[in-house]
């Protein structure tokens, strides 16, 4: 009986974004999903992060790094039989999280499911709260991994960025087999940008180990930079002061 | 005795993000903080969204729209007197909100208490939320409220950023007294993106009269868009279906 309500239920896929390190910093409506889904499908660290709030009955698909289609396909192919399906993505699932892989596939297969997207705090703004407040004006968001987008036009959006300066948000800046792309983009920098520019590395924010460094353009090279580092590169009129980053928005130049 | 205790207390303004529009989008921390303040300030508009989770014996100081340095002087000197103080600030309080304000002016008060910033969801990824994952790849942020900055450094900002293919996020589109602004930008990216490019306009995100549309540039204009509405451009490889709007990342096209 049980069984057959469940078949005539109509199945859901929510990619819920869980924020950026803990569970302190993930919205109600994330936690109301996760607690309420027959199955959670994620990366086997997202998924660590949010055991505490599955229950215990749920059914967890967790997987390695990559595979972004493969978790996407299997989520489809739960919901497809009725089941209400949580996809668990780190940070927001809209900034080059899960929620543009499974739209894409629910539409490759053809899979008549409901996809809904909760948002959840992405690293852009979680670093700039450590930070302080660099994002007060205008800001570029860029992703340095190469492995989807050719260097070129990685490169190509920096000098755009530059020109508009922007203030600029690099995710993914650099791992232990990549990191020549970074390399380059401070090449760039360095030609368009002061080298006293403040700069700002935030590693595993709200994490164990979480690291803020305050530098300069010049040195940013100088620190340990990984997978789970944001760097934010101040524009022409970004000043540091206590260890704090600042774009003025302009409310003291105009009074 | 408890008012002698409280004196010697170091006092601390935390300014807290509330996301864009309900309790739901609010992160545990950012509820935590506002129970725990003796002090709420804000914009009135906020105050009333997160009236649910204030402290009945909490002091509420809310006051009209801008007015974002007397907000942050007076929670500064309730600070310096030992109190804890939450600023609210929607959506995010780095991206446009009270984040700079509060850090710029206790640098120009030289007021010595923590300022800790709690982020929250902003309107660009909750925007890209509904409309289903257009910022999967790099994107760019631009506020079109002239009102700090001018007018001309907005229209080559959106210049450099089209040049960049670069998505991009207009908050602060038009309001009734500036509309001037909208119109300006929609000229540059008729002559620059296909009049075809996806555009999604989001407005009241999970508040009462919440309106998602779904459209093209060449369209835009033709909808009702307000301070509540944030728009979202996409980029040469933004595509629509099912009224989803996606900018794929390129997982099928690298298989």
């Amino acid at each position: 009986m049980a069984k057959g309500r469940r078949s005539t239920r109509r199945g859901k896929v929510t990619v819920v974004g869980i924020g950026p390190g803990s569970i302190d910093h993930m919205t109600i409506r994330a936690i109301r999903e996760i607690r309420a889904a027959d199955s959670i499908v994620g990366f086997a660290f997202y998924i660590h992060q949010v055991r505490s709030v599955i229950r215990p009955t749920a059914k967890v698909y967790s997987s390695g790094m990559g595979h972004e289609i493969d978790r996407a396909s299997l989520a489809l192919k739960l919901a497809s039989r009725g089941e209400k399906v949580a996809i668990v993505s780190g940070g927001d699932p809209g900034v080059y999280g899960m929620a543009g892989p499974v739209i894409e596939t629910a539409n490759k297969l053809g899979v008549k499911v409901d996809v809904v997207v909760v948002p959840g705090i992405t690293a852009a703004t979680a670093s700039a709260a450590t930070l302080g407040a660099p994002l007060m004006t205008d800001f570029a968001v860029i992703s340095l991994s190469d492995l989807l987008v050719p260097r070129n036009r990685i490169l190509e959006r920096v000098k755009a960025a530059l020109k508009g300066d922007f203030v600029l948000v690099l995710y993914n800046p650099q791992s232990r087999a990549r990191k020549e792309p970074l390399r380059l983009v401070h090449r760039i920098l360095m030609r368009y940008r002061k080298s006293s520019t403040p700069v700002g590395i935030v590693t595993a924010y709200a994490r164990r180990g979480e690291k803020t460094i305050v530098t300069t353009l010049e040195r940013m090279l100088d620190y340990e930079i990984d997978m789970a580092s944001t760097i934010i590169v101040g524009n022409s009129s970004t000043k540091t002061f206590n260890q704090k980053i600042l774009t003025p928005r302009g409310y003291y130049s105009r009074s």
